[in-house]
């Protein structure tokens, strides 16, 4: 490609309303432009469009070698179907609904499930068939109530979006597995640096699920990974491994002291000058029994209750919903700051953590009270040990090998183990071995391929814009020529070196623009092509041209005669 | 592929809400499938989708030559830049409007010229970056008011559309000609019988237009073209030729004759024992001046009007609009069976053919009376002769070259000069040469991808189903082996013969289904893969397999040794 016949829509200015670094390099670089006023809506320019098709091409290759097969459903998806899985009334807002001329409801798909299980339960009838799986690669909308990030929360995205189907779920794990290791496969051949990691099934049910997180410093969620394993979860989703240290015995008595008006931890500690670890912080909930409307939750002064770990548990009530001063009042007969275990006669649930605290400090059950030297089964009940803390820095890795790191991520794909949820409540069967009717399994995979392209850009730039990873660069090699106006052996020496990688099949940008230097070189960095040559008189007098590395500071002359086979030697070799 | 890893989905009943052949052919083959209750919604099923692809990649490769950008816009569009094209009041319900969660009003793109405009209005400053010209493939949403024929007039479907961009009309002019050479690539690539046809530029204005059609027995259209020379056209757009012979002397004198209750030509000629082309008839028309409400259109009693050329006329008011019979009594003192030329004292527009008639025979504007041996000039008065009328098959070709046939096509293409329609209303300029202010010139060039595979199958298709063009065909070689559960050898041979096929980079499928010869013969024919190789014990013993090509009816006996070979060839030779 020429830049003179290239629409290189560089911008010098940070655009004012970008605040995450890949919108605003996607802008700068003119690989994307917001359609008028809309937020959410943008066009791909020739250069992102480049990119996102590699992305595409990557993925639908690494589909295909699972034995994916692909397919393409419509966009616009008729309202019956939403109805028959249940979803029309479930899905909330994020679900654009419209109506056609004839006045029938219609929505814009953000996802394909009941589609792809009524073309299935339609086309697929024996086992024989099975297992098989589908994916398409398709425009998806969501009508997010605040798109921002440029692509990265976008209303129109591109993904996809794979469905496998299964006679039993002996079937379903072994394609689970595979889809597992095409996503590592995507992401390797991608080159980002990524994890895959333990996600929590919500309320959909199912028995597995993982998401695919690039890592980067501004993504937005928090991972805990080992520096021993492969272990990677969700830091809401990591389980704490019981502490290896047996509770110790109790040295001290029980006393209370006075603490007045004082409800944090921070408070506490500072006026009783210990340690936040010493102190034990016990939570009212609503519970979900008749028996026990409330349940008490105890942790270590110095940890955070996970919601989720909580709610799983058969006592709590979910959403968590924490009791209202008034009642505290009633049942502990203090207020909120004073609560604890001893002599509370409700369920008490307590952290593993905090189950093997000795001689700690927690609420005497009386305002502006506290006790010291409390100890488990002699002072208080403790119903049961269960994992009710969020993990932190440091913590053992729940496979047993080595410790954890927290790191920030962006959720580019995830994989799901479905069950029967759709199958079941849109009547999908085949005939098994035996000739009887089963419903059937199902798994589903998404990756968001223009997600993609901004989560890379957070993972690799710098202060002079893009550096891609070779795999998805829309250039690989730049060619940019110093004074081609007036140099004619400049010139000639750039359209013969530009034929020449052409004809290797090299995806190559000549900067023929006849522009100032730095408008060149600039241009080039922003867009992050890997690959550098620059052809000058000096340079021809010495039979060199001078060759870079977008991530490189350092420049390198290479004789001119050498320099196709250095090359293509480079784009071997480089990432 | 391997037909046990692959949704072969094939019917062996014609469904019955299906039409069209290509409709039928399309869900029988397992090509598409109708999204539950929508009409016009269709999911592009595994054989589907590869030929759709195909189809895409070639217009991709076409238009990439002629230097034509890709981009992908938003399928969502804002009614805000519907609104300054003046096009959100004029689009009919063809265009579905929607709105998003806050309100806003947004449509689903049939059509890319706001979005563009407005994109090119921003990123393109100076003649410098002109001309330029950028595509997309897209799915596109258009609310037709009764969908059918499949996806041949479905309402979501895939399109490339593009757009070019001008400093003046020399320059759209010259890439205009190079789209319309692509477009022929394309169609020549695809291996289909096409007409580039001039097409009318209707309401839009712009100064040029082609439509491409594939012919095909059930096309919509009918095209007229030459048999000497490259002259095509849609009938309605179709000049006749100013007839050669000049008209021949009155040699009758004028009579009035009795034609009781005859308001027709074949009454008329019946009665009198003439051949319609002696006979004349008159049709009132609003006019568009005050001076002349009513116009008389003449023409041969065997011509058809053509409404298109009378409403080009500046005396005929459009849409066109006959009077009704209280105003035809008004005018010409008789009913509508019975007005003519002689003594009608408004303007008289006679179509060519019609101007050089002698001795002809018209109505008297007395109710049941005609004139016999009327003529022009002596009897009545012929204010203007025009082309009126539909050209007719044998007709002379407007360039002088040949005699015209009609035939008909199913339109797949358009291309148009817009020139500044939608430049000038949203205002998109560049910088002159001379620095002034220039706005932009533009052509748009449409393709219907989806639409070219159910035209394909229109023209390519017979008893058993599709024909496909190589060069779109989902697979090129089918492998089908006898009797492959017992025989070891069959299995082993064709198993060989597939990875040797695959390992060449040809697209095969081996149906290792175990199903009787039959279902496959049958399923293989229906999908149209254009070549076939069985294998069976008997042709191991005679060292060949059997070939047959989809298009012939013989079979040919290949030795076993050198069915690669006879293969690749035959890939390579064949259409």
């Amino acid at each position: 490609m020429r830049t003179t016949n290239y629409l290189v829509a560089t911008l010098r200015e940070t655009p004012s309303d970008a605040e995450l670094i890949s919108h605003q390099l996607m802008l700068r670089a003119g690989l994307i432009r917001k359609l008028a006023s809309s937020a959410g809506l943008y066009s791909w320019l020739p250069t992102g469009l480049k990119v996102l098709r590699k992305v595409e091409a990557i993925v639908r290759d690494e589909m295909n070698k699972v034995g994916a097969q692909e397919m393409l459903m419509p966009m616009v998806q008729p309202a019956d179907l939403w109805e028959e899985s249940g979803r029309w009334q479930e899905y909330g807002d994020e679900l654009l609904r419209l109506q056609d001329r004839h006045n029938r409801e219609f929505c814009l798909g953000p996802t394909h499930e009941e589609v792809i299980t009524a073309i299935i339960r339609d086309d697929v009838r024996s086992y024989k068939q099975l297992p098989c799986s589908f994916y398409q690669i398709q425009t998806k909308f969501r009508d997010e109530r605040r798109p921002r990030f440029g692509v990265m929360r976008a209303r129109e995205f591109l993904m996809k979006d794979a469905y496998s189907f299964h006679v039993d779920s002996d079937s379903l794990n072994e394609t689970y597995e595979k889809m597992y290791q095409a996503y590592c496969n995507i992401f390797d051949r991608l080159g980002l640096t990524y994890r895959a990691v333990i996600a929590d099934t919500g309320s959909i049910g199912g028995s597995a699920s993982h998401e695919f997180h690039v890592l980067a410093d501004s993504g937005e969620d928090a991972i805990a990974f080992s520096d021993g394993s492969d272990y990677a979860a969700n830091v809401e989703k990591a389980e704490t491994l019981a502490p290896q240290q047996s509770r110790p015995e109790a040295s001290k008595s029980l006393e209370k002291v006075e603490t007045p008006k004082m409800k944090s931890i921070e408070q506490l500690t500072k006026h009783l000058e210990v340690s936040a670890n010493q102190t034990l912080k016990t939570l009212l909930v609503e519970g979900v029994t008749e028996e026990h409307p409330v349940v008490a939750l105890c942790l270590r002064g110095d940890h955070e209750l996970n919601t989720i770990k909580a709610e799983k548990h058969a006592l709590v009530a979910a959403p968590l919903t924490m009791i209202n001063d008034d009642k505290i009042s009633q049942i502990a007969g203090c207020n909120s700051g004073s609560v604890g275990p001893v002599g509370l006669d409700i369920p008490v649930l307590v952290d593993r953590d905090a189950s093997v605290m000795a001689d700690f400090i927690c609420g005497a059950n009386e305002t502006d009270y506290h006790f010291t030297g409390a100890n488990w089964d002699r002072d208080a009940n403790l119903m049961e040990v269960i994992d009710l803390r969020n993990i932190v820095e440091g913590d053992a890795s729940p496979d047993g090998k080595g410790k954890l790191t927290i790191k920030r991520g962006i959720e580019v794909g995830h994989i799901f183990q479905l069950g029967s949820k759709y199958s079941e409540s849109m009547g999908a069967n085949v005939l098994n071995e035996s000739g009887k009717a089963a419903t059937l399994e199902m798994g589903c995979y998404g990756i968001g391929i223009s997600r993609i392209v901004a989560a890379a850009i957070e993972q690799n730039h710098d202060d002079y814009g893009i550096i891609w990873p070779q795999a998805i660069a829309p250039f690989t090699v730049a060619i940019v020529p110093m004074n081609m106006k007036r140099s004619h052996r400049v010139k000639e020496a750039a359209e013969q070196l530009y034929q020449q990688l052409q004809e290797n099949g090299v995806e190559v940008i000549l900067d023929d623009r006849k522009e100032r230097p730095g408008v060149m070189f600039a241009d080039m960095e922003l867009m992050g092509v890997p690959h550098r040559i620059v052809i000058s008189d000096k340079g021809i007098d010495a039979g060199t041209y001078e060759y870079k590395h977008r991530r490189d500071n350092e420049k390198v002359d290479i004789e001119q005669q050498n320099v196709l086979n250095f090359i293509m030697e480079k784009l071997q070799t480089a990432q």
